[in-house]
């Protein structure tokens, strides 16, 4: 009924606005904001929005290395010789990769999983970059590979099988720490944090 | 310093968490999310999305009358006959009028004021449509104007101002009620609205 509402208003805006919404995180309510800045916005603004996700969807691919979103394949990262090609950092998404790239501390490369193991949502092995993470180990073997997969069941599954894959005993394996977040508070902390956090406690003196 | 590490990996992606960012409501997080699901939507989503957005832009324009966005100008308020004309609902922007409609129990019609007076950003009665309204009160009297701008002090700026210049007697001037919203607690209710949900509390029996 609402939408009858809106459309009798304009036909134009409901269709921005139900396009809007599809959007992750874009609830109904900020779809109709978002709709109208646009339709304040200048004209200029709102095409190069327009033109910048319409290239965005055209013109990036998935590097055949590392399998992260790039607009050059191989990607700027596996094409780098300055980078450190003897640590691989595995994460489940470009967008985790570009997390730890924010941070200006890791030089080496990365392996993008495409997701994560989750029967639930008949996600299998196989569904995911494993197997091509397996042939890289194999043929170039790093000195560390840094599982950096949320601490989430899904990612705790997912790290569990790769290290169970990774036969190679001359490869150290590493798991990015878990802990309580700086600025975090350990009243809010729930009790499987706490608990890693209490069992990773580090000397001080 | 952020930017260059993401320009590295593509400046296609950076472009658009750009340009995606500069929307209101859109943090930089929110706006790599969006990035990276849009990467990843079907390319038909997203060309219907990019093309909602031009279309938008380009078709919409201000009801004469109202100045409502609207496609069809008198909008299509202003031109339905079934349409209480005797009362008037008085707005600061498209997207309030937006939201009475949808709640479904108006009835009248619109004068949108495209803002509200704020002399600290320079918005004085001038640069709204509040002329436009006192000649349509002049030439067409409605029964009731109900006064919906913002409890804000630029709304009040705003109503007080509008309230003033109509002399004539004749028409009843309302103002939406201020108090406690459904769902909401007294204890983290403000002074202000609590004073004012008190004074005007209404008798049940």
């Amino acid at each position: 009924m609402n939408q009858n509402n809106k459309a009798s208003i304009s036909s134009i805006i409901s269709e921005l606005i139900s396009h809007l919404s599809q959007l992750p995180g874009i609830g109904p309510k900020t779809a109709e904001r978002l709709a109208f800045h646009i339709i304040k916005a200048p004209e200029s603004k709102i095409v190069s929005l327009s033109e910048s996700l319409i290239k965005a969807k055209q013109m990036l691919t998935f590097c055949k290395i590392c399998f992260i979103v790039t607009e050059n394949d191989p990607c700027s990262i596996c094409s780098n010789d300055f980078r450190d090609k003897s640590i691989l950092c595995v994460v489940h998404d470009s967008i985790d990769a570009f997390a730890i790239e924010n941070t200006n501390t890791y030089s080496g490369n990365y392996h993008i999983l495409n997701g994560s193991i989750s029967p639930i949502n008949g996600i299998g092995p196989q569904e995911l970059t494993i197997s091509n993470l397996l042939d890289r180990v194999k043929n170039n073997p790093p000195k560390e590979i840094i599982i950096a997969t949320n601490p989430t069941i899904e990612g705790d599954a997912t790290s569990t099988y790769i290290i169970n894959q990774i036969t190679n005993t001359e490869i150290n394996i590493s798991r990015l720490a878990i802990g309580i977040p700086i600025g975090g508070d350990l009243d809010y902390t729930d009790n499987k944090t706490l608990v890693q956090a209490f069992n990773s406690r580090q000397s001080i003196r």
